[in-house]
């Protein structure tokens, strides 16, 4: 099967050298601000960055025989996704044809559900700005790129949820097909030219798109696996927690990407200001909300606030700020933020309780986190922070908007949900889905990688085989 | 007491409904720029990045029983100071009457001394540039982002004087007083309309506000906390090192933040050139200096050029050219880098002589440092860089700035020093400031948070737990 | 010796003072863009970033009793380079004559081959643009501290050839020549107004520059040096793989700055849009497509895809786009990531197969790496994506460049090479050039700083020193 992998590459490859030859980057006259391109550009590093970030965050809650294997879970996605979003990803959730948009501009018959290929192997993806008008002040480049960010971490959220047993050799393909029958039709749905968008649901940095996709598929996905062999019988330690307050304060730093850079712009809209401005500082606070109310009903009820907790809290914040921060005002973020960690507290406490082997907590906190934030976005938008893209929500005098937000949440619960799924299902019948149980034993770095992640003991200086032998 | 803050927050977040419905968000034509709202977005979260770093620096230097308990000091803050500065503390420190102000621009009568609440719960706080003309080419809310961020990291630079042993209960409390009465003052002094800005002492970027603040109040803090029990019959050994290098690398990364982003703008004064760009130059040469000059001292003094020592001097170099960095010529911030070096280096050495247990030389560095680079502003401060908002130093023949360099200084330790020390008896009669003796030998991870940094033995892979009971 | 340093510094920092008075900071109306400002700021601090990361990514391939001494070797460069260049390494890599400059803008007679020191102690570097047109739209501030950056990293990426066994002392002199002598003329060559360029050979970020001069001089660095007394009897196992995984991604984050920053603008050509953008794009998916590729090729030949492969993939895609990244399209870095990857793949392959002890793979990442990439430039680069400086490859009909390239490739081996066999045979017959037996036994850390990464023993709490003595 793997040798296969080999050929397609190459086949791919020589593909490519088509838009080598054919690319018609030729410029009349765009209107690049370069303020916003600088800005996009930095964004889309720091979306990047947020990848390492979830490596730490995952891997130091592993045990450190999994280490690797768990890092390499988010850090292969940096690879794959970012060559399969080049090749044909991209296209799909954002391709359409110009000439077939409705009146009000959104994708009609096949393309309100799955974007075209014409932008496979990102021919036409040039200086200019896209020609659909997704963000008319940066090139069409930085807007793609940007968006490749999103593709990478979104699954790379999945693994929590499997860890520590899932084969190597499955997560690869899952990944590749996952990004390519889930991801991309969902972006395209909701930010693309799809129907979620023409509906009327807001989703400003991805709340259905990111978090509860990636959230609902780590809750099927851990089902079909199945738990650990030793959950719950023995209790798993983090291995590092420092590593987890790593991963956070990368995960937070690159969110500011993420959100504010889910503006498109500094200054998009010339009537109501520049809302990256809003999305940054209702990222901030909310995560900050976030964090403080995790820490204070840890205290409060358990007697001792945690340091996995807080990054917890921070998470939730985060996560359920997400669709809302172009929409809502810092009171209303801080706010979402509070609300969102309390619910994933539970959402947490209650996994625990019923022993479901979501290793790593990634439905409680992002799917959890994303519905709760989605609705809440129904709740406390407001056309004075964004009347370009925006709406006002209930307590603003639209129910509608709720209503509207609840149809995304669902639809998006039940196309990843069953999606995931089927997709598992096909695989399991392909190849085993997770490694032997002895191999799970030794620890999946060994039996995946051949590799340790401290391959010296530190009290004697020795290699663990030099220890081993002698 | 603790489910007291329960109430407080639920009170705090019914407030906040207030601004949420209220909030006037209208826009009569900002000439926002987008250069400098990038910019300054992008430092915003470079500064905000700084204090995970800071969590590595202090963390790695303690030992690992109290790794997280360390590194939740400065977590905490980012959760705490967050929340506290969006409802009150930006208000308290940057509001003022714009019709109260003096012909100079500055606060009169007690807002001389302080702010006032009309930024509280963010209200009024929106897309425009301030219309106190703090940032004129920015959103208000960016303004008020950039400066949370300082707000966040001031007062986590005060525990690396009292880690392993403080209650972390003592240590919330601390610092919402801590906060509230003492840095939202001073910054207003300085940097708002306050009357030390009004007197005309330079801080371009927290000499006196972020750096002698906390660095009195650390010293304050350790004698008024007293020494870890061991101290000094047992050294302390950093348990792990690499920690405290990431550390100074992301400080550094994001001190470009810090100290370029204090010109507010890429381009804030039209005649005399960007002079965030000096800025950015300066801070970068000056921790150049600092590390080298460090390094070659402990070379030749020493034998030996230690990590840490060159971590030290590259944050002695950093902390001494804050309040100069807008303000000098790069050759005059190579020479502040170095000259405040060798003061670190002799405060370090004269700290540890007289064994006094301000553990992590938070005094000696930031405290130290950021009076020698105070003063030394007020000898290297050139018009030729800056002429907008900076005056000429001793050397470019005007004395009188080094005198009233001089009184700022003088001014933040006497207000800084005495206010800690009031603020902590007076918590100390409330509760305990310090954890009790055993709790103190067995860590306070374990103590005050229920977990354990390192959850597993390297060398087996079995939780301590595991090892422990068989 | 080490007390001479001190001397020289105080002489150094007297002679600073002169440019401190002269200083001619004035501003006849500088057409500053506050865009790319802000992104060449930014993008200085991301290139400043990569130096901890590469700390960390070599620190965690060594032996825990190195990691100290592996991440002084990067970290010392950021303090003497960052003072060096200063003084003297800025003017002598970009300093030129204006009114000897020949028609097309080139240095002549002795300039053709080193630059002046007109700009020494930085003097008359200032807010306005560069006199000699480097980059028309920032302070010609900027555009130095973002060349500062690079040649702070190029010779800290030779130190991986020869970690565990190199005299640090021998290491800093060794770098103040190096930086004079190789990394300044090197640069005044392809970037300054130096011959190269004239020639017309491509570089669009430091093939050459740096990945080829540092490779190469890896390679005789290890040659002259020799292998570490136990090489290759006993194999040295990484110390900590995750710190690998940190340093790729903090690298990886860098990079966008690294090349992408290159451009020097956002939108610096106004016929052909802004190529930044597209430098940005390549150096993604060539890292990617490198990350790809050499997992892939682990898998299939080697059974199973090891996390140090895939960061080593992402690392050889990074390296082999560097010098292609402003002037290919993405199809084309997708190959040249890939192609890199491969040839990177089987001559760390053979490294390892002859026992050649370039301890960290320096040369078959960096030198070979380098080559091939500046080699494909030659055949990828196309006129569609960069007119203004770049010019068309092979496939695109111009075989010349393919020569051009080829030649700049050839004289960057042999100057490098025999420049640093020069520098290494000059300074060995001054100083030991590596550290006794004993002390390659006992360990860098204490011999050379007198300190250990790891101060505890992770399962007991005690110091080694506690342990060792009861």
């Amino acid at each position: 099967m793997l040798k296969k992998i080999l050929l397609i590459g190459f086949i791919a490859l020589w593909f490519s050298l088509g838009p080598l030859t054919g690319s018609a980057i030729a410029a009349d006259e765009p209107k690049i601000d370069t303020g916003d391109t600088a800005f996009m550009l930095i964004c889309s590093a720091l979306v990047l960055l947020m990848t390492p970030g979830l490596a730490f965050f995952y891997g130091g809650l592993v045990r450190s025989r999994n280490v690797l294997n768990t890092m390499m879970m988010s850090l292969l996605l940096m690879a794959l996704v970012g060559v399969t979003w080049s090749l044909w990803g991209y296209s799909l959730a954002f391709g359409a044809t110009a000439s077939n948009l409705s009146d009000k501009g959104f994708g009609q018959g096949i393309e309100a559900f799955i974007g075209n290929l014409n932008w496979a192997f990102l021919s036409g993806v040039d200086f200019k700005p896209d020609p659909l008008g997704y963000a008319p002040t940066i090139p069409h480049l930085v807007f793609m790129a940007y968006q490749m960010m999103f593709a990478i971490i979104t699954p790379a959220l999945i693994s929590g949820a499997i860890v520590e047993r899932m084969s190597f050799k499955a997560y690869f393909w899952f990944i590749i097909l996952w990004s390519t029958f889930i991801y991309s039709p969902l972006a395209h749905w909701v930010w693309g030219k799809g129907w979620i968008g023409a509906f009327g649901a807001l989703d400003f940095a991805g709340g259905t798109v990111v978090h509860i996709s990636s959230g609902v598929s780590a809750l099927v996905a851990a089902w079909v696996i199945g738990a650990r062999k030793t959950y719950p019988a023995q209790p798993t330690v983090p291995h590092n927690v420092p590593y987890v307050l790593l991963g956070i304060g990368l995960l937070w730093f690159g969110w500011f990407g993420f959100n504010a850079g889910s503006a498109l712009a500094i200054q998009y809209d010339a009537d109501k200001g520049p809302y990256a401005a809003v999305a940054f500082v209702t990222t901030m606070v909310a995560s900050a909300a976030g964090g403080l109310t995790w820490t204070i009903i840890e205290w409060v009820f358990r007697g001792k606030p945690t340091a996995i907790g807080i990054a917890s809290g921070f998470l939730a914040g985060l996560v359920g700020v997400t669709p809302a921060a172009g929409f809502v005002n810092p009171m209303g973020a801080i706010l979402i933020g509070s609300i969102t960690a309390v619910v994933c507290f539970f959402a947490v406490s209650l996994r625990a309780k019923w022993q479901f082997d979501d290793s790593l907590d990634t439905y409680p906190i992002h799917g959890v986190g994303g519905t709760v934030g989605a609705l809440l976005t129904g709740i406390f938008a407001t056309t004075t922070v964004n009347s370009l893209t925006g709406d006002n929500g209930l307590i603003f005098g639209n129910p509608i908007q709720l209503w509207e937000q609840f149809v995304g949440v669902a639809v998006t619960y039940i196309f990843a949900g069953v999606g995931t799924f089927v997709i598992l299902k096909i695989l399991g019948a392909i190849m085993p889905l997770r490694v032997n149980p002895a191999a799970e034993d030794r620890g999946l770095d060994v039996n995946e990688h051949g590799e340790q992640g401290y391959g010296e003991d530190f009290a004697t200086g020795m290699s663990y085989s030099e220890k081993l032998h002698g």
